[in-house]
């Protein structure tokens, strides 16, 4: 359960996480929240909607994405902080009872020019269901502290 | 309440919403259930970490930009049904009690070629603090009905 330091990490590392099962319960009450839209919500309003069924929220894929970036080995030192994404798009809707798992590959390793403590990763990270099909794409820039920062 | 339909959007329109408060508890059990990072949850800790204090998670304010997105007089046809991000930053963090608004602007008209029914809106949605900071930027593609679809 070490963290991870800039110096630790090295393009084409994979981290996995996963799988965790995503319930309709569990979409309804997100998207009741913060998606309240037909097709997040009732089942026979989605049906007919352009998904076709009942579909969790693509922000909700994005925070199960992120809790289980938490749960992986990815563990930089500092925690997991984005910077911003350059990419982040859902491919296919995430269904009740698909079970969700990812995988995180390092793209960059970038230090600093101007904060010598610190440095980015830019990390692909995929969210597949139980198929292995993806629901999220992204790809992210993370804050990164390097070794110099924990003496 | 009318609802538009991609003949109805043109490059430079502005949609607002808000404000809407974010307080400290909604932070906190937002963090617990998707972002269990100490500067999300534990005021002290949070302090000698990246963010200098207690901040939202960026997905939880991902999440109420939704909110509000469907808030404003934004009302797409079909739903608002993102296809994917070009971009989502987080310029600065949000923290407890912070006013949320957003100004949404469309920056492309796309008709499909391929799907007659259906276009694409490029929407630019900036997530603004009480200080009219930036909080968020994100640049978003949704899937627009044509009228034709309506017939």
């Amino acid at each position: 359960m070490t963290t991870h330091y800039l110096e630790d990490f090295a393009v084409g590392q994979i981290f996995r996480a996963g799988p965790v099962r995503i319930g309709e319960i569990e979409i309804k009450r997100f998207a009741n929240t913060f998606d309240p839209q037909p097709f997040h919500l009732d089942d026979d309003e989605a049906k007919s909607s352009f998904f076709r069924g009942l579909a969790a929220s693509g922000w909700h894929t994005a925070a199960i994405t992120m809790r289980l970036l938490l749960e992986s080995d990815l563990r930089p030192a500092g925690g997991i902080i984005g910077a911003g994404f350059d990419e982040l798009r859902w491919p296919r809707p995430v269904r009740p009872d698909d079970e969700l798992r990812i995988e995180a590959e390092v793209r960059e390793v970038i230090p600093s020019r101007s904060k010598p403590e610190q440095g980015m990763i830019k990390l692909q990270t995929t969210t597949l269901n139980q198929n292995d099909e993806p629901v999220q794409v992204s790809v992210g820039n993370l804050v990164v502290l390097r070794k110099i920062a924990a003496r």
